[in-house]
């Protein structure tokens, strides 16, 4: 176990999974059972992009020579402030022999693990990269463990697309194994407008359930009202708990927080029935004001931190886009603005 | 709904719930809907204490000027650090004719929600406690809305050991929970010798499950098996993976988080069976570090954050302290040593 985790590439400090290390061994030779992709592109996490272009005012030469800071300083692109990282989409150039992944040198591929445990090296210095936007053409080495997952990238979509729907995919998959422990629930997700918020309505509906959708600002609206995944559309500040709760209405029995600012805590609680479930996707989340939040509210509610993996999520979510078109539209408007 | 929740007792920034509020208007005159009590003693939160602690190498008087100044300056015991607060004990003052808490004046009660959220004022300076411990004798008076969880104290129990027990009663109500979803599950409890701790493995073992309690010393691990509610104890350092993994052996059903110390995520994952689930009830907890651990192990897990709320949670726990002698000994034990 401990050599397929990763544990061999901790630098400091020793002792740690490589998520938690401050600093590992991005050096492009391979164990045994570990895979070397080649990078095309990083996806940085939202709310890492969302910091780092806040700090340097937009600045797009600032945030290029952070993002190569952190990457040169930690081995991996581990922004220190938020905690997260992203994905990246590369061509396997490596395969060890005891490697249990089942790619072959040449696949172009997206790596569903974050980037906070990926060791990586970049050699082009992001030359390709203006800093505005959260999409990285790179050059350079990452690692695959033994125990990771990775994603062959289907052939039917653009890799910025299937980027886009790994980096969020578990976020369909678990609100589609909630929806099924209900009867007959009403699903309300927060951002319900953005890439995982659109997937959670949309695994939701497909499971069953009503949905509504809470979105920032009217043109947010028209944009999910188009999608029809969501069977009410209303709009929202998702850190303001009474009006969140004012614009769900009749208490949700599942609310999916996919908004990626903090403070949206309260506002899911307040608006979800007793008994319901909460589900937390956004990094920005605070543990201690959700579970002091719910407390101070008296309310019986179960409150999921959002795993970025369940098995089969990569498959589920490119398949909702395929059977949802309104949503790979959603998903190529999106990637068109970034 | 408004009132109910305290939002006129926001000062800054106002529209936010009284959790999430830097600052709270503690003024002692009450409204229709609440409750005032004269305060005698708080509590506060282990990880905030523990902070104050080592931030001020164990001063005395410094942890309390600085307690003091928070709660002058926020309206609430709040530590801006932690993120965290406590409880506290007090009698009830005054009853607003709305109030639907269900106590009358005289009644000796516990607040069973955060401090983090109770307007404060503190009258007396704390001359009565000398900064070493997180049991804070106390003059002033707190405020409990209408919607909150106050518990009156149980005759046979001193108000110290209630009060402890009820800081955590979260615990062994959703481990219980938790444990009846299962068939014939194994239960790992790290931090199990500490308050919540010993109570989520007495609410396992109550429920049928057998249970594992991992311990940080040796100390601990024969105060727990003193106490006979872990089928085994095992030490291991709570924040190294590799450690807590070896030590719980065969993966656990259910991984209950009780050390309120940094860095417990991944041990609790590793340790974890797919198909399990892993409660967090550390205020230290990590959302990220938790989110970004299961997806990086592939661990299909679900992950709960720790709800200080069940219904009947302070029934629950103060039933467990009366059927298991052990659990009150360890608890007398704890306070006595505090």
């Amino acid at each position: 176990m401990t050599s397929s985790v990763g544990l061999e590439r901790v630098l400091e400090p020793v002792g740690v999974l490589p998520q938690a290390a401050w600093r590992l061994d991005a050096s492009p030779e391979i164990k045994q059972d570990e895979v070397r992709v080649r990078v095309e592109r990083l996806n940085l996490d939202a709310a890492s992009y969302r910091q780092l272009a806040e700090k340097h005012g937009g600045d797009g030469d600032a945030i290029r020579a952070e993002v190569l800071e952190i990457i040169g300083t930690r081995g991996k692109m581990h922004n220190p402030v938020t905690g997260s990282g992203g994905m990246l989409i590369g061509v396997v150039d490596e395969v060890g022999p005891l490697s249990p992944l089942g790619v072959k040198p040449g696949q172009r591929v997206a790596t569903l693990v974050s980037l906070t445990l990926t060791p990586l090296r970049i050699t082009d210095a992001l030359r390709g990269w203006d800093g505005r936007g959260e999409q990285v053409p790179a050059e350079g080495t990452a690692i695959l463990f033994g125990r990771s997952i990775v994603g062959v990238l289907p052939e039917d979509l653009a890799p910025e697309l299937a980027l886009a729907v790994y980096d969020v995919c578990g976020a369909p998959a678990l609100t589609d194994r909630v929806v099924r422990q209900y009867a007959n629930p009403r699903v309300a997700v927060l951002g319900g407008a953005g890439k995982s918020g659109s997937l959670a309505l949309a695994a939701a509906r497909m499971a069953g359930a009503r949905t509504v959708g809470i979105v920032r600002d009217e043109r947010e609206a028209a944009s999910l009202r188009g999608a029809g995944v969501a069977d009410e559309v209303a709009v929202a500040d998702a850190r303001n708990p009474v009006e969140v709760a004012a614009a769900v209405g009749e208490p949700a029995t599942i609310t999916v927080v996919c908004v990626d600012v903090p403070g949206c805590e309260h506002g899911a609680i307040l608006a979800t029935a007793a008994g319901g479930t909460v589900i937390f996707f956004s990094m920005a989340t605070s543990f201690p004001a959700a579970a002091l939040g719910a407390e101070g509210l008296a309310a019986d509610v179960t409150m999921l931190i959002g795993n970025g993996f369940v098995p089969g999520h990569a498959a589920f979510a490119v398949d909702l886009l395929r059977r949802v078109p309104a949503i790979r539209s959603l998903f190529e408007a999106r990637l068109a603005r970034d």
